[in-house]
């Protein structure tokens, strides 16, 4: 007997439900972690109609949990592109603002979807692909450093220390309820960053 | 009718069996995070007899965790007494030290319990121990710097990314199953901490 695993497939039009599916999860995730994020959770959380998780999610809860990182890795990717070509210090400062805007409007409670998924994580595609985004953000912080004139080297450097010291602070300032350790790492890693 | 809740007693002596269930929770907070650390996951991994879980911990699941959290807290904080007094590079070197241990015994498995708690948690009583536990690093880093002769506000800032840092590098060699982003990290770390 041949067992096939049927995936969906790439470029589908996604419908409604499903985007709130996949929001709600990437907000469950950031805020309650791996195991707050039950099919349950991202129903009520969505709305959506509870037959539909599996007709969108065929591979079940990673399926989803995959999308919803995969959410929150382009949403901060996203936001780069406005500082393409700018001096390095301005990269840095945006980055930062993607993470303080997620602290300041969930009352910190929220937090990095991926970061919560890598540390409860038991299977391997769920670390492959935190991994993955990890190092997204890491690539195109050293890439835009380096358009904005740092050598490579140090561009590479840079970009690591700012993703991890960013991923760092903003569970400290969760676990502190106050902005005040998100905010002296950022003045930091802005001490850094060279200005042009 | 009167709720009295009883608390252990501080200062008690530990028993062996309670020793192994906060050693077993620290390690599996460190692995699998908040939810991977029931009871039943507790008793299985420390062999600890089943009766004797609620007689240790009264309170409940949150009443180990916080100990394993504490246990986690005080071993890194033990660490850094071999290096008081010295140069503020030595300090940063044995902080970091700790951590890549944790992920080369662990074969990149393990990270930090109190990291995991915050971002699974969903009691203010949690959130406060692992607050004060990520305070007390950052305050005892900051007093080894000033101990070996930086001033007290770049100490302090030192301290704070220094932890912030070492905190996400973790998480991302993790996710990545390679030492290379918390190797990186690292040097910068250094690279940013007077020699003497």
């Amino acid at each position: 007997m041949t067992l096939v695993i049927v995936k969906p497939r790439k470029g589908i039009v996604p419908t409604e439900s499903r985007r709130r599916m996949v929001e709600s999860a990437a907000i469950l995730l950031a805020t309650r972690g791996l195991d707050g994020t039950a099919f349950s959770d991202v129903l009520e959380h969505s709305g959506a109609p509870r037959g539909s998780i599996y007709h969108h999610f065929p591979g079940g809860k990673d399926d989803l949990v995959e999308e919803a990182m995969a959410l929150a890795g382009e949403r901060a990717l996203g936001v780069l592109d406005a500082v393409v070509g700018q001096p390095p210090i301005d990269i840095t400062q945006r980055f930062l603002d993607v993470w303080r805007q997620v602290l300041i409007r969930s009352e910190l409670r929220a937090g990095c979807a991926v970061l919560a998924v890598t540390v409860a994580a038991d299977s391997t595609d769920l670390l492959d692909r935190a991994a993955a985004i990890f190092r997204a953000w890491r690539v195109r912080l050293a890439d835009l450093y380096i358009q904005g004139g740092m050598a490579a080297d140090p561009a590479r450097r840079l970009a690591a220390i700012v993703v991890s010291a960013t991923e760092g602070a903003v569970v400290i300032s969760r676990a502190e309820r106050s902005l005040e350790p998100f905010a002296l790492v950022a003045e930091e890693l802005l001490a850094l960053t060279p200005t042009a």
